[in-house]
């Protein structure tokens, strides 16, 4: 950023992590930050005046009340303009709405799009973000081992699972998650319990009864309500016996994963770690291709960066050059997917140290429950 | 729209309602849709292409990934060009990324925003949706039903209560809440139960232990994890006995809302709602000012429409003409907040018909519990 540039960030800071990184302050609906000559400024409805004066971690928290007074205007644009003093350039990040870059442009203001990361520092996490990140993870783990324990206490009847006299479903499990998670001050979206050939789209949430001696694929990835903290744990189960043939896939992921996390350090590229994983699954024989229209074998990328996003830099993807910097927190997590036979998918979180990761899951990896 | 334009939306439609409006697709990481000719197309990822074509609703699924062979890149605008055809016009909302408008421009795409509401069209229920929020509405009146409960039972230990033998806090109430909304398919986030003061904040969360004789503002705004709708609903209770003053703010509150829901229906503007409230209050001797640099009396607007965002138009505020359409659904939403006495808000989502609303909102308002 150029000395003579203010930083101008508009957006709801709970689904958006830079302001929120920026400001301390969580608001559901937008909000304005602007940052010049080093000093942040948050600026408020009245209606958020005063929780902002408390809560903010800025310079100086303003009213936009007062503001629209004296300008006479209640238009974002306007109040920009009115934030910025005689600065006429801004820095903007990618997301930043092109509806409001045009009525600031009529007015005069020059913007500048800062490419993604808009805060690269982000990326490196301080001792503390490392703190609650694990915090997350243990709340992560704590429910994970109630949903196995309904699980392992459930009997199999016929083709079903029932746990005190209900079936088990994909949605009974993930209310225990969720259910632990909340007590835990932690709240999670789109937990993935996915059964059978479920579990081989990646993104399916999962739907009905669990099978006896089918994989489960949980991946849970919920955010500190506190802190805004997410963790991101995948594990694979089965009520039962697995299948040679799932045992031989588990295996196989396990090793891809091992080998994967092996491999991080910074300075290492991310994508050199996803492709040691891909070439270690087509040397074992798990191929990846089309088939029948939708992917088999390992069709989505090994890891992305945990923090006050679920997926920020860096990254470790086929497609994408991406640096690993020492202090980052990634995911390491391949899969195989095949239907008819199952999917298995296995994640980790990990700190990236100059020699080598520390490994923040603790939960252990056992197929058979 | 003019007919030679496309519409192009990307977005991650589980924040952006218009985006999940256009395609009936729930993706946390953004997508991309492109309407052309009355035509609508949803372009995905491979990892999420065999769930879009099993749940998205329009008119046809292709795959980024097959795109980016083609085209010999994967970046979003090369992306958005090759799904254009030949067009090189296309409306986007206002909040469309900056970074992305300049990419687009730069390949030839003239791009007009169009100002919000984008799909004007959301803020008409059809039966089918109202049905939705009620059902959202129905979880929420039976978790405020479960945390009333817990306050009914609980014991006055000097100022503060107990349940079955742990302090009662606004974390433990909100848990309750939160719980019983997750066992009915709802989420919540930032529910509100504020106590004595920390309610004068309007948008104060709350924390710590709930005082008897003390008002407790409950605002509940869940989301359906099916349907997506949400409701909103608020309401203000004493645990035990309420002060003279608080009483008479109550009734005041509950008359003031009386007022404003008998004046909503089809073709009037949500300002002179709003305003009816206003006067109201000031009749009734309750001022709105900055005392202290903080504001009292009533300082935030009446309502909203509730529908796949919590906050959407139509609008019911001081500031904004909003004429209310047949078939939206709004809330009503007055408070008043005076630091020493406490605060009241009590707020019922209301249908707008042609010759006067219908209350969705089926929860008795009760202060003394």
């Amino acid at each position: 950023m150029k000395e003579s540039d203010a930083v101008v960030l508009v957006a709801a800071s709970e689904v958006d992590a830079n302001l929120y990184h920026a400001s301390g302050f969580l608001a559901g609906d937008p909000v304005i930050f602007v940052e010049r000559g080093g000093r942040r400024t948050l600026a408020l409805w009245d209606l958020e005046l005063a929780r902002g004066r408390k809560e903010a971690r800025v310079d100086r928290v303003v009213s936009l009340t007062d503001l629209a007074r004296k300008s006479g205007s209640r238009n974002s644009a306007d109040l920009i303009v009115r934030l910025l003093g005689r600065m006429r350039r801004a820095t903007v990040p990618e997301n930043f709405p092109l509806g409001l870059a045009i009525a600031l442009r009529k007015r005069g203001v020059r913007l500048r799009v800062r490419p993604d990361p808009f805060y690269p520092d982000r990326q490196v996490k301080s001792s503390q973000e490392v703190r609650e990140i694990e915090r997350t993870q243990r709340a992560t783990e704590e429910a994970f081992e109630a949903a196995l324990e309904v699980l392992r206490r459930s009997r199999v009847r016929g083709d079903r699972l029932l746990h005190e006299g209900r079936p088990v479903t994909s949605e009974s499990l993930r209310r225990v998650l969720h259910v632990a998670l909340l007590e835990r001050g932690c709240s999670a979206r789109n937990t993935i319990v996915a059964c059978g050939d479920q579990g081989c789209l990646p993104h399916c949430r999962g739907t009905g009864p669990i099978r006896p001696g089918r994989t489960i694929v949980f991946d849970i990835f919920p955010q500190s309500e506190t802190s805004r903290y997410y963790a991101d744990m995948s594990r694979t189960v089965v009520k039962g016996r697995a299948a040679p043939a799932v045992r031989r896939m588990y295996e196989a992921v396990l090793e891809g994963q091992e080998l994967g996390i092996s491999k991080v350090r910074s300075g290492v590229n991310g994508r050199d770690v996803d492709a040691a994983i891909r070439t270690r699954f087509e040397e074992l024989g798990y191929r990846t291709e089309r088939r029948n229209g939708a992917w088999v074998g390992y069709f989505h990328g090994t890891g992305h960066g945990v923090g006050l996003d679920i997926h920020e830099p860096p990254w470790l993807l086929k497609q994408r050059d991406s640096v690993l910097p020492e202090g980052a927190v990634v995911t390491v997590e391949p899969g195989l997917y095949y239907p008819g036979v199952g999917a298995v998918r296995l994640e980790d979180m990990v700190w990236v140290g100059s020699r080598g990761c520390r490994n923040l899951t603790r939960f252990p990896k056992v197929l058979e429950v």
